[in-house]
């Protein structure tokens, strides 16, 4: 049976992590809020989950899966449910936990660039925080950027085998869910913040040779130039906003 | 062999979601940093883990756990680990996942209290950034602290069972980590917004009943009750600053 994936239609958002890597896997998969509702599908499908008192464990929020009976929320939760299911996790429980600490890390850096244009509140439009979104951002350019960016480098350096492959990895010798996450996160920081990241990428030279390396995969290549691929735009969590870049 | 806990010595923080765990479940352990610098502990020894290129699997930051040759950072997979070692979690796959899942976005709410006083940077003070938390936390108080407490008052209405119970639980019949970090979320909002806090808890019964039961156990009485348990101060994740309830 598909998987079913609900999440906002019309952005990349927290989704396309997991939507990453059920394509990297050829995984069969239904994304639910972008289908009909003369079907079933659409925006009232997912809205199911998060309202209807009848949902016995509700998602606080999407992205959230659906696998038969089970519903799970919280991006990272997703994959560490998938990831042995897809193979894009190692075998072994200290290797699993590892790779998910990643992950919940890289979770944070996606926090952190939320906040980037919504300082204040999510539920205010971005010009009306765009002052306090100004001085974040800057200290976003110069401390947190280099840090996350500059621990994701300290992983790959220290993870065995590296220095011989084309494309490092972050977690053992093979493809994870949490490598698809890194290329998907700098994916984003160069469309938001082009200069900065620029400049942060070039001090960290196994993260950039990740970002590049990895959307080489065929399924993902596939997926990446198909109109499945939402383009980023001024809704979704990695937004351009000229003024916030430097 | 003991657990070696560590965090940052003078405030609970998000190690405190760790301490109580291993408290609740009468755990053998050591809390490094707040130990002796000549017999090991201290800092030193913390900070060897987040600074020394010979560790393997670094942590992005505290709390961080060891446990023989394992280093496992980020608070939600450490209780992820502990949970069925330390009995607090239920048994079988779909279960547990939902147990993170619920302290996943317990997490965010805990991000949510910590941005509150420093909406712009955690490098900078919260007097240089006051303007902004005052804004942000009107909106916390309004809409997002309303929306973290109602969903788990839905959880716990909607975990069968709680009806004839005393203390409810968030999952199942019995005690777990979520339990105990859900009393703790509630206690240090009462400490940092009684206001806002105690006007949500009256809309939220069982989450304030969970607050008032979960503390009666009596592993978990006598730690609140020792020198262990670290007094609420204003350099933690929950500050009592008058201005920012209402």
């Amino acid at each position: 049976m598909a998987y079913e994936l609900h999440y906002w239609p019309g952005i990349q958002g927290r989704g396309e992590f997991v939507r990453l890597a059920l394509e990297a896997a050829g995984a069969p998969y239904v994304d639910v809020a972008r289908g009909d509702e003369d079907e079933g599908a659409g925006l009232p499908a997912m809205l199911h989950y998060l309202e209807d008192a009848s949902v016995a464990r509700p998602p606080f929020a999407c992205p959230f899966l659906v696998d038969g009976r089970k519903v799970i929320g919280q991006t990272a939760a997703i994959l560490l449910y998938l990831g042995p299911r897809l193979k894009l996790a190692p075998a072994g429980e200290a290797d699993r936990l590892w790779l998910h600490q990643v992950q919940l890390t890289l979770a944070d850096l996606v926090a952190e660039v939320h906040e980037l244009h919504h300082p204040i509140a999510s539920s205010l439009y971005y010009e009306d925080q765009k002052k306090e979104a100004l001085r974040r951002s800057e200290d976003f350019r110069r401390t947190r950027l280099p840090k996350f960016l500059g621990w994701c480098e300290a992983v790959l350096q220290r993870n065995a085998g590296n220095a011989q492959r084309e494309v490092p990895r972050l977690v053992g010798a093979r493809l994870t869910y949490a490598d698809l996450s890194l290329f998907q996160v700098v994916d984003g920081l160069l469309y938001a913040l082009p200069k900065a990241t620029r400049r942060t990428l070039r001090k960290t030279p196994l993260v950039a040779a990740l970002h590049e390396g990895v959307p080489r995969q065929r399924r993902l290549a596939a997926y990446l130039a198909s109109e499945r691929r939402i383009p980023f735009n001024t809704q979704g969590i990695f937004r351009h906003y000229p003024e916030l870049d430097a």
